[in-house]
C-alpha cells in the first residue's frame, strides 16, 4: 500500500468498535488513570481518539482534571484541532494553560480558516506573540481571513481548492491530478477558472471519471452554477445548502474571482451551533457556556439574567400591591392568583417557541403574520375556555364562591388571549428591531403574562367582589 | 455539452441570484398571484425553485392558500421530494389533498429511503393503495427498509453505492466507471466488497484520480475503515460523523455485508431535527408542529400540556392555601411571594437547559455529575446571596419591616439552592428512567421551585412573624 495514505483514509470513513465503548466508559477510564497517575494508559487512550472526541472528553471534566488531561494531549496539529473543537469558554481555559511556544506550535499546523477562528479567542498578549512567530506567508493569509467579518462565508471557506482551465483536455486533467497526488479528501468537484481566476464552472470528480479523454473541461463542466459571495453570513450559507441540497459551493469576491469553497461537512457545525444557540439564549445563557467551567464567571454571567428577571418580578409584585385591599379581604385571591399567571406563561411560551422557530426558518413574514395571529388567538380562546371551565369548577368547590369561580375563569381567558397575542407580536417586534427574539423574548413575554394575569384577576375581583 | 448532465450538475453547486430574492419577496409574489389567479406566474416561480424551497413556501402559507399552491406543484418526482421536505403535520395536510393516482405517481419516483419515510405517514387506505400500485421490485425494497426501525442507519442509508472488487486493476475500474456513466453525484468513494458482498475497504475517487493504472484496488483502498451497523440510531450516526469528521460511511448488516452508505448531507437534517426537537419539547410542543396548520388539532395537542401545567399550578395553590392564616394577617406576603417562586424558576431553568444540552452531547456521566452538582450549588449560593440582599433591601424599603426583608432573603436563597439541585437531579433521573429530559424536565422543575418557594417564604413567615 502506498505510504502516507492510511491516516488520511481513516478519517473519511468510520470506526464503530470505538463507538461501542461509550463516552462514559472512556471518561471513567481516563479519570481513574489520571487519579492513579497511570499516564501511559492516558496516552494510549488519547492516541486512539479523534480531536473532536478528545475535545468532548476535555469538556466533560472539571477544571483540575481537565488541565491534567490537556497536558497529555499531543501538541502541534492535534492540539490545534482539539482547541478548535471545544466550546469557546472551555477553549479559553485551555489557552490560558499554554505557554507561547505551545500556542505557536499548535497554530503553525492549522490552515488559515482554523487559524482565524482560534486567533480571535486569544488573549491580546498571546495573539501578539503568535503574529510574531508564524511565518510571513501564514501571517498574510491570516490577515486576509480576518478582513472578512466573523461568521461570514469568507471565514468559513477552505482554500485548498483544485482549479483547472476550461480549454484543457480531460486526459491532461487526469495527468495533472496524478502528478499532484493528494487531492484533498473531501474534494467533490474541480473548480474551473479563467485566466484572471474568475470562476466559470465546476467539474465533479464523478463526471471526470465517467468520461473518455478527448473531451475538454468545457465540454463536461457544469456552468449553470452560481456562487456564494464571501460576505454572505454563515447562517444564510447553511440555509442555501439545505434548501438546495448542496454538497459543495464556490466562494467568490465581488469580481467573481474564486476565493475558495465551502463543503457540506462545515455546514453541519453551523447548523448545530445555530440551533444550540437558540435554546441556550432562551434560558439567558451564552452558547459557549462551559458546563464544567469555574463557578465564579458562570455565576457572574447568569447574575445579569437573574437581575433582569428580578426587575420584572418586582413589576408584577407592584401590580399585586395595587390590590392590597382586595387581598386583605379575600384570602382566596392570593391562593389562586399564581394559577392565572402560570397558565398564561405556559401558553405564551408555546406560541413564542413556535414563532422563534418560524422566524429562524424564514416562514413568517408580513404576508402571513396576520393569519398567524388569528390562528393563535383562536387556539388561545379555545384552550382558555376549556381550562377556564375546569378552573372555575375547582375554585368553586374549594372556596364555595360562585363569584371567585366566574372571575378566575374570565381572568384566565383574558390572560391566555394576551399570551397568544404577545407570543406572536413580541418576537416580530424584536426581529424588526434587530434583536434576537430567542434572547429576550421569554422575559418580556413572562412580564406580560404576569402583569396581565394579576391585574385582570385582582382587578375583576376588586370591581365585582368587594 | 453532453445532454442529461445539466440538471444534475446544477444541484451540486449553488445559485445566489435566487438567494438575493428573499423568501418574503417570493411569498408576497406567490400570494398575490394566487389571489389574482395568475397561475402562469405561479407556475413560472415554481419551476425555478428547488423542492426544499417549495416545501418552505408551502409551510409558510395558511391552509387554503397552501392547497391552492400545492395544486400547481408538478407531480411525480418534484411532488414526492416536496412532500419529504415539509414537516410532518404539514405533510399530512398535503397528502389528504392528493388522490391515490397522484400519490402513486409521487411515490414511484422516490428511492427506497424516501419511500419508506413517506409511507409511514400515509393514511391506512392510501398506504394500501400505494402498496398495490408500485411494482414488485419497489415493493420488495420498501419492505426491506420498513424492516429496519424508524430513525436507524438502515432507514437513513442510500443504496446507490458503487462497488468494486479488491483484485481489480485501477485501469479496469476507470473503464467500468466510464461505461457505467452517471456515478451518483455525491459519491465520494467506491466501496470495495468481496465475493459475498462483505465490505472490505473504500477507494476515494480523489485517490483513484491521483494514481496510475497498474495498481490494483487492494493496493490503494483504505482498509482501516470500520462500518456503521444498520441498527445504529440516526442520532448516534450523527454523533459519529461529527466526532470523526466523516464525509461518508458504509452501512453493513451483522455479517458485515455492505447494505448501503450514509453521506454527510443526510446528517445535516438529522442534526437540525434533533436540536429543533429539544427546543420544541421544552415548550411541550411536537417537533412536527405546523406553524400554519389548522386551529383545532393544534389547540387539542397543546391542551394536554396546559392541563399538566394546571395540575402543578393547583399543587402550588394548595401549598399557598396551607398558609391562609399568614396571608390573612400580613398582606405583604401575597405581594412578594411570586418573586421568590419566579427567581427560583429562572435560575432552575438555566441549570436545566445546560444539563439537557450536556446530556445530549454525552458530557454528563456518573463520574462528573457530583462535581457538576457542587458547581451548580456554588452558583446558586452566590447568586442567591447577591439577589437576596437586593430583594431584602427593596422589601424593607417597601413595607418597612425588617422581618419581611430577612425572611424573603432566606426563602430566596433556599429556593435558588433547590432550583440548582433540581436542575441537575431531575434531568439525570429522567434520563435514567428513559424519559426525554427536554420533554418533562421543565414542568417538574417549575413545580419544585413553586412549591419550595411558596412553602419556605410563607412557612418562615408563619413561624417568625405571626
Amino acid at each position: 500500500m502506498p505510504t502516507g495514505l492510511g491516516a488520511r483514509a481513516a478519517k473519511e470513513l468510520t470506526m464503530t468498535e470505538e463507538a461501542t465503548e461509550t463516552l462514559e466508559d472512556r471518561l471513567s477510564g481516563i479519570h481513574r488513570a489520571l487519579e492513579q497517575q497511570q499516564l501511559d494508559h492516558v496516552d494510549a487512550v488519547l492516541a486512539d481518539l479523534e480531536p473532536a472526541e478528545i475535545a468532548l472528553l476535555l469538556e466533560s471534566l472539571p477544571p483540575a482534571t481537565r488541565l491534567q488531561l490537556w497536558a497529555r494531549v499531543p501538541g502541534g496539529e492535534v492540539g490545534g484541532e482539539v482547541l478548535l473543537d471545544v466550546h469557546e469558554e472551555a477553549r479559553s481555559t485551555l489557552i490560558e494553560d499554554m505557554d507561547h511556544a505551545e500556542l505557536v506550535a499548535a497554530a503553525s499546523e492549522l490552515d488559515a480558516t482554523d487559524l482565524a477562528e482560534l486567533f480571535e479567542d486569544l488573549p491580546q498578549q498571546a495573539a501578539q506573540a503568535m503574529l510574531g512567530s508564524i511565518d510571513e506567508q501564514q501571517r498574510a493569509r491570516l490577515q486576509e481571513r480576518l478582513a472578512f467579518e466573523a461568521d461570514s462565508a469568507g471565514r468559513l471557506m477552505r482554500t485548498d481548492t483544485v482549479t483547472v482551465r476550461a480549454d484543457v483536455d480531460l486526459g491532461v486533467v487526469r495527468r495533472f491530478l496524478r502528478l499532484k497526488e493528494g487531492v484533498p479528501d473531501n474534494t467533490h468537484a474541480l473548480m474551473v477558472v479563467d485566466r484572471d481566476g474568475v470562476f466559470v464552472g465546476a467539474l465533479p470528480l464523478a463526471r471526470l471519471l465517467s468520461h473518455d479523454d478527448g473531451l475538454t473541461v468545457a465540454d463536461l463542466m457544469a456552468t449553470d452554477v452560481d456562487t456564494i459571495p464571501a460576505a454572505m453570513s454563515a447562517r444564510e450559507v447553511a440555509t442555501l445548502f439545505q434548501t438546495h441540497n448542496l454538497v459543495a459551493a464556490p466562494v467568490v469576491d465581488e469580481a467573481g474571482t474564486l476565493l475558495g469553497r465551502i463543503v457540506v461537512d462545515d455546514i453541519v457545525d453551523v447548523v448545530r451551533e445555530d440551533s444550540e444557540q437558540a435554546m441556550m439564549n432562551m434560558a439567558g445563557l451564552d452558547e459557549g457556556e462551559d458546563l464544567f467551567g469555574p463557578v465564579l464567571p458562570s455565576a457572574r454571567r447568569r447574575a445579569v439574567w437573574l437581575g433582569v428577571n428580578l426587575a420584572t418580578a418586582f413589576l408584577a409584585a407592584w401590580v399585586i400591591g395595587r390590590f392590597e385591599d382586595a387581598l386583605d379581604k379575600i384570602v382566596a385571591l392570593a391562593v389562586l392568583m399564581p394559577i392565572v399567571a402560570s397558565m398564561g406563561g405556559i401558553a405564551g411560551s408555546q406560541t413564542l417557541t413556535l414563532a422563534i422557530r418560524g422566524l429562524a426558518l424564514g416562514q413568517i413574514s408580513r404576508i402571513n403574520s396576520a393569519w398567524l395571529l388569528r390562528k393563535e388567538v383562536g387556539i388561545a380562546v379555545l384552550n382558555g375556555l376549556l381550562w377556564a371551565l375546569v378552573v372555575a369548577v375547582l375554585a368553586y368547590l374549594w372556596f364555595g364562591s360562585v363569584g371567585i369561580g366566574v372571575i378566575i375563569a374570565a381572568a384566565l381567558v383574558i390572560n391566555m388571549l394576551a399570551a397568544g397575542i404577545a407570543g406572536i407580536v413580541i418576537p416580530l417586534l424584536l426581529k424588526r428591531s434587530g434583536v434576537d427574539p430567542a434572547l429576550s423574548g421569554s422575559v418580556i413575554l413572562t412580564t406580560v403574562t404576569d402583569v396581565v394575569g394579576f391585574m385582570t384577576f385582582l382587578g375583576l375581583a376588586t370591581i365585582f367582589l368587594l
